[in-house]
């Protein structure tokens, strides 16, 4: 098999590769990357990726790291499998790229932090944050959904009429707030609300949760 | 004039955006956002970024915000104009968006900080961190560093052979480091200081370096 993903099921940088591979219909090993044992950091992942951290990607003779290179990749090399993720629309296609970045920048630092303390640290049983340090984030993600709302108000996806990479990179971090009391920050906001609602449902992401259930 | 940038000569994101459009011999209209009286927060401001944040970019009926978002609508839209800072082949632009990853999520996050803490701060009066938090930052870097410095001794720039967006998007942060102590971590490495000194002897940076003084 010609693509390889080495990663983990906690991390939701793996599951922000494999749902691209899902919506593109290709096939792929799993190679399971031991976060516990901090397999990431040994000397033999290193000389994969030097920064440490899962996924690490194969397809052919192309090794890669950073999902969301990856996700590009897999989203331009693969155009015609599956789900467009991206369009050929140069216009269109900055839209979409502006909202990649906003979740990289904007979005992720405070919902991936909030995941990594609700969710992954009573896992791990890594030592938790104070409390004011979980309401500042919550303060900060909130601003950004309230700048979401407002947008998907007037868009049904955040990078115009159809579900694009830009939406894609959101949906792990926000499965794996779905189960805690950030949830109601989602819930709070209609336009949010439904798309959560939307992106989660779609087959490709049922595909990966069942298969990373942890 | 088409393109439009709305900015201030004390962002690097802004820089980020000016370089690529100097790297592209395209002519631009420059509208000053005055940061020192939060104009990127005033009503108007906000209704072309919500989240007030220089640059807001225009090229006819394009609206954009989001530096990285912009540098690669630039790229791509004009590819045919100016250096080439991205490439058509599939494998070799995942190597360029990986760097260009790496950069955003690795680099950035302590080198940006660096920069505000000892460049910025310093002219807009706020207050100053502790030096231990300095020092954390000069070791998150540090370690980036000597990543960069394995990567580099294999490769000219970061995403092969020539120059492209993946260098570019540094020069902004490292132009602000360069007058800082900071400086010393870049020269202890020598691949890394002569890709440092390549990248920013490039006449398009000059000539943005040039327009933007402060």
């Amino acid at each position: 098999m010609a693509i390889k993903v080495h990663g983990h099921p906690l991390s939701t940088s793996t599951h922000r590769v494999l749902a691209t591979l899902a919506e593109k219909e290709l096939d792929y090993e799993f190679i399971l990357i031991d976060l516990a044992t901090d397999q990431q950091k040994s000397k033999a992942f290193l000389s994969l990726n030097p920064f440490g951290q899962v996924p690490f990607f194969e397809d052919g003779d192309l090794n890669l790291f950073e999902s969301r290179a990856i996700t590009q990749y897999l989203a331009h090399t693969y155009a015609d499998k599956g789900t467009p993720l991206i369009t050929n629309d140069p216009k269109k296609m900055a839209i979409i790229s502006q909202w990649i970045e906003v979740e990289a920048h904007c979005f992720n630092p405070p919902a991936y932090k909030l995941a990594y303390e609700l969710v992954i640290k009573p896992i791990s049983g890594e030592t938790k944050e104070e409390e004011s340090v979980v309401l500042q984030l919550e303060a900060k993600l909130t601003e950004v959904l309230d700048i979401y709302e407002f947008h998907l108000a007037q868009s049904k996806y955040l990078g115009g009429d159809s579900f694009t990479l830009a939406d894609l990179h959101h949906s792990a971090v926000i499965n794996f707030l779905m189960d805690t009391k950030v949830k109601a920050l989602f819930d709070a906001r209609p336009h949010v609300s439904a798309w959560c609602a939307d992106i989660l449902a779609r087959p490709a992401w049922k595909k990966i949760v069942a298969a990373m259930k942890f």
